[in-house]
């Protein structure tokens, strides 16, 4: 079969590579129909992280289930799924505590799999699903085909949106930030849409990326950044700030914007993987009783609430694709999005 | 009247000061029935933060309304009143919030007021009040001598302690660490088991301390630090650590013990003066989830939810105070807290 392989800075190729099978009693192989490229995907892309050796890459796929080893019962041959960014049991303390990615039996795609197999990447045709019971969820019905890149977004930045705003306890009239207009900022803004906000800002240049958000629920756009923007966002909510801010970029400055942006008593959801090392100042936070929560997003948990609204409509959250390439074009897919010619990018194999 | 002013290192004393006088319309002049010293007096006191010249000192007290200015209207002469470590309007949209130490008109006692005329500091006779409709608290009627060290509480370990539970998001059922063995520590055990956790952790080594505090509602004890430390927790909790963690310390060492002591997906509530100016690595909290909320306590704002607790004997925070001293004694009351040779001192002019 074919799959994407990472071989270092600006260098993603389509390689062939062995055909996925069965290793563990509760594996499944799934057939990919869809996949993306993740902000995330970029920074080995973009050198920021180093890659000392080719490897395989990609995390979010849907698909149809090929193959189930004997103890997978919850998915069947035929079934279309969707598979979080990551795997896991969804039956430890950790999953159900509500913190999947946390997984004590879990893992990562594109990487060795605690047998010593590879779980694969996504961005290929097939993939070896460890904990396959846990990991998938299938549709109630196959999906139509305008319903599977919502039906992605699951795999990753639409749950990424809701963790932010569950982390930054968005609740009925709440007033929010979001910090990052990637597909995960997006989605943040249509997670806090459905989670009551009163008032949701985006802090965006881009009037593409701002229309989109005003269609998600966005009510006002700030496009000031550092100190200027937190002002204009201070301005905004009877001068001190917003009750939430999500933040969903990674970096040090969109940190600080996020926690500058809340009010005395305010919650700052943090889902941008951080790169590097940073670290916070505790003083700011302490002397206005800001919070921090978030992390990596345990998108597992929350398919279940979140699917019946992708399905229904009553959330888009696959608006955030604004390109569609075939899997042979993947180099272009990822060079879109590190020029920031596409917000998200589908790969369809 | 008499006050007390911090000089340096190892050097308080009594001395004659100017007697305050109203000065704003909102104005109350107190006379202090008991005041307190209080763990943060001791940075200054042990050199940890420089005193670069004499001043007042103190932030804990509880009185007698002896003068009010015309706008006061919520306490009258001769109520018996409780202020919290700090003055507060309640009535700016910071207040309301929550978070009265925000206030946008408020301030600290010991320090200039707004109007450049000093709050005093609360280890004296007589402290004039600024914002004396939002900052003081009535009890229905004159208290006991025996309620009096449970009432001082609320001024600020109390308020504190509970700000801390608050923080961490004890509920019913939680399983909870207090990290800190002081009053603040000791108050976060009682604060915890009002809010129904199942199951508390004190970190400590002093048995008078851990006696006190199972007689508050810990129900283990903990006398490992450090990675030691963690694991003992871990190991009472499933292996993974425990939903809240209460930090109560204020150093770097007390900080990580909390967020070693979490689950994935917990939560550390900290309130401990943090020091120096420390900072939190972001890479252990994101990739556990770890949520990190607290801050200076907004104890006002509790004192409405837990002053029927303490008038009622329900919740006994006032056995904090292990020693009890008249205010002539204040430089032996910081010798015996620094010494550790007590938790807390009550001092009576």
């Amino acid at each position: 079969m074919r799959a994407t392989l990472i071989h270092g800075d600006h260098d993603v190729r389509l390689e062939e590579v062995p055909q996925p099978e069965l290793v563990g009693s509760g594996d499944a192989i799934v057939r990919v129909v869809a996949a993306c490229v993740c902000g995330s995907d970029l920074w080995g892309y973009r050198g920021v992280v180093d890659t000392p050796r080719p490897k395989r890459i990609g995390h979010e796929f849907v698909g149809i289930v090929e193959q189930v080893a004997p103890d997978v019962t919850a998915v069947a041959v035929g079934d279309f799924v969707i598979a979080p960014f990551y795997h896991c049991d969804m039956d430890c303390v950790n999953c159900r505590n509500g913190v999947s990615t946390s997984c004590l039996h879990g893992g990562w795609w594109g990487s060795d799999d605690r047998d010593g197999h590879l779980a694969d990447g996504a961005q290929g045709e097939f993939v070896r699903v460890p904990n396959a019971n846990g990991t998938l969820v299938a549709t109630p019905s196959q999906p139509s085909p305008e319903q599977i890149p919502g039906l992605l977004t699951l795999a990753d930045v639409m749950g990424t949106g809701h963790h932010a705003a569950v982390s930054a306890g968005v609740t009925s009239g709440s007033t929010v930030v979001v910090v990052g207009d990637g597909a995960v900022g997006l989605c943040g803004v249509i997670a806090a849409k459905r989670l009551g906000a009163s008032r949701i800002v985006i802090m965006s240049r881009n009037e593409q990326r701002t229309a989109l958000a005003r269609s998600f629920g966005a009510t006002d756009v700030v496009t000031e950044r550092g100190e200027d923007g937190a002002k204009a966002v201070r301005a905004l909510f009877d001068g001190v700030g917003a009750d939430s801010v999500l933040e969903c970029v990674g970096t040090t400055e969109a940190m600080e914007q996020a926690i500058r942006s809340a009010r005395p008593g305010g919650m700052v959801g943090y889902v941008g993987v951080p790169h590097l090392n940073p670290e916070l100042a505790v003083r700011p936070l302490f002397n206005n009783n800001i919070g921090v929560r978030g992390g990596v997003a345990p998108v597992r948990n929350y398919i279940d609430e979140l699917l019946p609204e992708v399905l229904s409509g009553a959330i888009e959250p696959g608006r955030v694709f604004d390109l569609e390439l075939p899997l042979a074009d993947v180099a272009e897919a990822y060079a879109a999005m590190d020029e920031r010619r596409a917000t998200k990018v589908l790969l369809r194999p």
